[in-house]
């Protein structure tokens, strides 16, 4: 692929709302996705070619990193992101190589140290917070921690230190009524890591005794980042993303691109940010987060809502005058099912050089008449690539 | 796949329509495909199973090369064709495991021998055979060479010699300044293969050095043959060959297909040789080449004027009365691109046993609602062989 990379100054750009995949709220009916009153998206879609993605193969429902490395082209099982990197992302952590990260918990010990409530009571965020710049004061040689919180007992954790391990066990033993475990490690690289991360949780118990009924922290999901080659080294892409979410900015920015800032926290602010950038860069992801909340929530209408609300902004990009538009998702989220689940995702390829299908609509069966077919969702970079002239012919 | 293969005495044609795909000459409109008056094709669609093939993935963009290797069933990115091979095919040398084969130019050096036209005048043809001649008379211990005439500056050139390397980098610098470069072995079996080149290289420096504007040649993607396993082994196949351009006929012949004789170089004179190898093989490759060369023009109208023509010879075909035919293309090559495109390849297979999709119509949009589906080019030949009968049952 890298060697077929040509010059050119088209620009592309990759919509994609969460969860947008979905299903009827009742037997015979429409989707969220069909339900929904999308002039602009069912005009666009008679110029464009349909189809529907699937990030990680039939039958697997994915988490947010898997399906947005499988849009932006990566293997989403070869390079699989944990828990911790994700949850670090989530909350802004700039992670490097050294960084190890894990996702936290305050919980409740008794007085014989057995956990008795995983979530220490929910405390709110601000007696969190309060914990956290407590901990985050611990020094220790070869190492440095910073927790940060989330949301009331979740926090972030992370730990810089050179070439750290990342096979580490949970300490968190998911249920009460036993001790925290220390971490144990799986490799002789994480050997180190383990003792340090362990030297940390003593302490922490130590600091936090008195602060009942967070008197100790737990951690699980220990991850690095894995690297990838960037967007620009990839598809000779200066890539430039908007999301308001931290952990697609992270994604994003593993991916190698540059997060755009966004002055109002909204959609109307993404759309607007698009436009503001518009002429520095050749490649837009832009994130819609709350197709997939309200999907989560069981929020049918909800959801609907919000597909209307970006099929409102469509003209807003096409007058931009892209050459490759790509509106897809990274999964489905069904409101019916509360949850993300495996079913193919609508995708929408618009190209001045594609090949319409004439399909008038934007929906999941009419994407199924669509000239994309049933596709892994790695193969949508590649046509993105393409239908902007960016690939070269392979072989004479 | 090999163990499956049962005899049968079934006969199967393959008709390419080289760069068949198109796109619509104006948004909304039709393909080449669909604006041409094909009623011997659209109503053998009606007894056929349709899709689209893609030769080697979505959005990528193939040369003949990998998009022949592909509908002959060899995986085209294994098995990828040089540039100075194919282009050594294309004037019918007979290439052997020992030739080592590269495009060639004439130049002209200036007096401080640095490149000052990479075409040298664009000479005549009959100017550079005359030339040719006289580089063919270098005799150098331990290899031949020969230069064929393509067109005006343009040559294939071939050194055959015992076990060549093949890792050998171009003389020509793509661009005027700078001298002509010696070959660079990229491994240890190609420095000797280098040191004969740069042998013969200075050898023809001397000779040409009183004839500029072609005072010099350059060389450029040297490449050996791909060995493939024939038809005849791997498919159990007697394959005939019919195309009028010696490309053709060399990929054909890598396959292991017999190369027919054609009196009359026409379409008329490639189905008139059909009809005269029919008894004697069970599968015949035909290659029409005029949609391509149309496409690439951009002349929409020459190419519709093209798949006219080969609808007119449809009943002639059938009439032989074939177990199975593919009507197919290696590529797309859309008039309105002016090129190869990676756009999805209209196929259409009809056979005794198979399924028809009822579908009275032989376009792009018609394809697309096909049983094939959006298929990879590779996965025809399978098919062929199974709706020929010539597979047997996998597993018990």
């Amino acid at each position: 692929m890298r060697e077929l990379i040509a010059p050119s100054s088209s620009k592309i750009i990759m919509l994609v709302l969460d969860g947008l995949g979905g299903l009827p709220r009742e037997p015979g009916g429409k989707t969220e996705l069909e339900t929904a009153r999308t002039p602009h998206l069912d005009s666009l879609a008679l110029k464009s070619a349909l189809g529907l993605s699937q990030p990680a193969g039939p039958g697997i429902t994915v988490g947010s990193g898997p399906g947005h490395l499988a849009l932006f082209g990566y293997d989403p099982v070869v390079n699989n992101i944990g828990r911790g990197a994700l949850e670090a992302l989530g909350v802004d952590f700039d992670l490097g190589p050294d960084d190890l990260a894990a996702r936290g918990n305050f919980c409740t010990l008794d007085k014989r140290g057995l956990v008795v409530d995983r979530r220490a009571g929910r405390l709110s965020t601000a007696s969190a917070q309060e914990l956290a710049d407590l901990l985050n004061n611990i020094k220790i040689e070869g190492a440095e921690f910073e927790l940060r919180i989330i949301k009331e007992h979740r926090f972030a954790f992370v730990m810089r230190s050179p070439r750290p391990g990342r096979l580490l066990s949970d300490t968190d033993p998911l249920k009460t009524g036993g001790p925290p475990l220390a971490v144990q490690p799986g490799d002789e690289r994480s050997e180190k890591t383990a003792r340090l991360l362990n030297l940390f949780l003593n302490r922490a118990q130590i600091l936090l005794a008195d602060h009942s009924p967070a008197n100790m922290i737990m951690l699980r999901g220990f991850s690095l980042l894995p690297t990838l080659p960037s967007f620009k080294v990839r598809y000779g892409l200066k890539a430039g993303a908007l999301a308001l979410n931290g952990m697609y900015r992270g994604v994003a920015k593993l991916a190698g691109m540059k997060v755009l800032d966004i002055k109002e926290r909204t959609m109307a602010g993404e759309f607007e940010a698009l436009s503001r950038h518009y002429e520095n860069y050749n490649f837009f992801y832009i994130h819609i987060k709350e197709t997939d909340t309200c999907g989560e929530k069981g929020d049918f209408d909800g959801k609907v809502a919000v597909i209307e609300e970006v099929d409102r902004w469509i003209p807003h990009i096409m007058q931009l005058n892209p050459d490759v538009v790509l509106v897809g998702g990274d999964h489905s989220s069904p409101a019916v099912m509360q949850s993300h689940s495996w079913h193919p995702v609508p995708a929408l390829l618009y190209s001045r050089l594609g090949r319409p299908d004439g399909i008038g609509e934007f929906g999941e069966r009419a994407c199924l008449k669509g000239s994309l077919g049933v596709l892994p969702a790695q193969n949508l970079m590649p046509l993105l690539l393409a239908n902007a002239g960016r690939l070269k012919k392979y072989g004479a």
